[in-house]
């Protein structure tokens, strides 16, 4: 171990047995295992350190452009005052919840009260690990849909939760107005049925969905809204990507149903409405009876959120209506979102359609490596689509992420089959990937 | 509640009772009430909104001025690129940990290395947040000193963990070097032995200490070590007020004693150093047992910190040494201490000598108020420093906190005899709050 000063343990305490000494290392909590925190995770393994320095990097979901100069503009103003610099409230700065609530307006069927339905957090990750701080008892039950954004398992777990996986399934059926016949994937609700116990507490929604890219239609949302109801469940919809849905869809917010506003919480991102993800500022929005108890959660586990990326967002939020920006940016994304589908159509590979988020969805099931093709060691043991990913990445050069880690042990036979790619990257760089994806035409069976 | 939308529930499901309908709100998990989060909280309280408009508040710890432009002008040039507004680490940007490397130098008897001993949080406060989530397992007892900094006690019960608590008691000796013959708080050690049970895993030291602004000395830190390793403790040493250690004292950092490198996480503020609470960065390092452990935690409470924080704080970091920041900060605060200490003495009142950090503990008990005095409902029950708090934020017109907030319900009685004052105020401020505290003389006994 570090340190190489002299130890008084030999003198101080010689009847004592050290753990220190016995395992080189203090005994750390159970739920870290428990919730795959100490696994090398996903991110790190496809590190732009472990890839080859000129990897097009498709694989993290942050982008490669910056926020709009006139939201970063609120910013540089905190910077030049005093209160800018110190203390929000833990609820966030009252600037920012007014500009959250003209954000939804009457989206809810009423207007949210900015001291008793809206926190700020510090991310829209830590939101969420406040609501579950906040409500989840040990042994509670969690649903959550597979493949699942990745910090869910460990944020239910380190809360005591027990996550617990309902799959959703690539559908028979074409994906609504999409021309060119590409599958969605779907809720299979009496799974979905078969899932809820007494134990439970929350059914966790993401829509549009990381990493399918699939939105959740309203008559889906109206099947988990009875379920719900008829269990009394809290909802956690996840909706950071809803400035992203794509075909001129509608969108239904799962707080929109009838009923389901007093037992939902609806999650937001500064980071993804803005291309801001270094903001570190999300928030949650809900009836009093699951935002009070947040805010206790929230305020004890980070007290407030930074004041620099809350005022850039509230710049945001007060202008992007007017700026015509979302529309702006949603074309934009619609842009990129064609270049990776045409590459992906050219090598005839089959994807799942991204109706929403900055995700595609790859099958990369026909992908093969020579038979001597070396792989590091930390791959071992890793789901068969790691080493696709790997092996992308290294000899044509664009990295994603294999999609078995958002899946649970068990069913990571489904997992492995899917790669994730992420189209939150300038034109330019998604030009010069989906070139270089055709090289995969070389390694199809 | 909220919401006013048809419910489906009568329809869907009238077989199964309700929780929302019978209790008006979904049951929160108990570690809320346990770690005290929905007691209306002390800051709360004494919130600006509800003291008169013109009141001084000498009662929250954030800075009435701005942090130096010369670190400001770090978040400005982030605010410009695309990297500076877009995800860092998770353990810290290179940069920033890099920077904080070189400002703890060798004085742990070694260099830190950057990879593996420092991990970047969101603030100190979710950094030791991410250290009880690292280790603490159900039952698990921290020993901490009374009065404690608040956010101690949910964030170990939220973690499992059952604070212990061991008050410092007043000291019958002067403080050393102190010319007026001011008191300093002291531990019992024997108190402390008796404390420590085969469940207890961790102490938590707070040098210079909020709110006794006492710095523990090599000798009182020498016998915290001696038990430590004695039966195997782990410390966290929070050590946020360390470049505000008054009349030329030496500080000692816990992790440099000796072996103790190897037990103790030693926690860091970049809001504190630089006069900038809303950065909301700060760290914790120590030997990589308890870092790595520790970087898991933080990874998937908040995943990582703000990038714009951490460019400020690093440029912060890098060019304090040359500019002679920190000494200038020191004489500015030890400046505006005398000022409070000055108005103090005139009122004859006891205090406990500010060794360290920006606070100051007046003695109340000698404040009387009129009997048929009104006080708001929400000062039922609370000790009776609440409400001298309040008689003297109202008619007097300066806040301060009351300190049995930061007791343990069974030893209240000790802490509802002092108020906490701060001083990282500007000298105006501190002076016209002293003139004003002249008139509490018409209310002692």
């Amino acid at each position: 171990m570090a340190g190489g000063q002299d130890s008084r343990s030999s003198a101080a305490a010689p009847a004592v047995t050290s753990k220190v000494k016995q395992e080189e290392t203090f005994p750390i909590a159970s739920r870290l295992k428990e919730g795959r925190a100490l696994t090398l995770d996903v991110w790190s393994v496809f590190n732009a350190a472990n890839l080859p320095p000129d990897c097009i990097n498709l694989g993290q979901g942050y982008m490669n452009f910056p926020p709009p100069a006139w939201a970063r503009e609120g910013a540089e103003q905190a910077l030049r005052s005093v209160a800018g610099n110190h203390y929000a409230p833990p609820k966030g700065t009252v600037r920012l919840r007014k500009a959250i609530k003209e954000f939804y307006g009457t989206t809810f069927g009423k207007e949210l009260d900015p001291e008793t339905e809206i926190v700020v957090t510090s991310g829209a990750n830590e939101g969420q690990y406040a609501v579950w701080a906040a409500f989840l008892e040990p042994g509670d039950e969690v649903i959550i849909f597979e493949p699942f954004f990745d910090q869910y398992l460990p944020s239910i777990v380190f809360n005591g939760g027990k996550p617990v996986y309902v799959p959703l399934h690539p559908s028979t059926e074409t994906a609504p107005g999409v021309k060119i016949g590409k599958k969605t994937w779907n809720i299979d609700f009496d799974e979905l049925r078969r899932a809820i116990t007494p134990r439970t507490k929350m059914i966790v929604l993401n829509t549009p969905h990381n990493p399918v890219g699939k939105m959740f239609t309203r008559a889906e949302l109206e099947q988990v809204a009875q379920l719900a109801e008829e269990h009394d469940l809290i909802v956690m919809s996840d909706e950071v990507y809803e400035r992203l849905v794509f075909d001129g869809r509608e969108y239904t917010r799962f707080a929109s149903l009838p009923g389901m506003w007093d037992r939902t919480v609806t999650v937001g991102s500064a980071g993804k409405l803005f291309a801001a993800t270094g903001w570190r500022v999300g928030w949650v929005v809900g009836p009093p009876a699951l935002i009070k108890p947040t805010l206790a959660a929230t305020t004890r586990i980070v007290f407030c959120s930074n004041s620099l990326g809350q005022e850039a967002a509230a710049t945001g939020l007060e202008q992007a209506r007017e700026r015509g920006f979302f529309e702006q940016q949603l074309a934009e994304y619609e842009e990129r979102r064609a270049v990776l589908i045409d590459a992906f159509e050219k090598l005839g590979l089959e994807y799942a359609w991204p109706e929403g988020s900055y995700f595609i969805l790859l099958d990369i099931s026909r992908v093969r490596w020579p038979e001597d093709y070396h792989f590091p060691e930390m791959l071992d043991g890793r789901g068969r689509d790691f080493k696709a990913a790997w092996f992308i990445a290294n000899e044509v050069g664009v990295s994603s992420i294999p999609v078995s880690e958002f899946y649970c042990e068990e069913h990571v036979d489904i997992g492995q089959n899917y790669a994730r790619f992420a189209f939150c990257k300038d034109l330019d760089t998604l030009r010069r990937a989906g070139e270089r994806l055709q090289n995969l035409r070389n390694f199809l069976h």
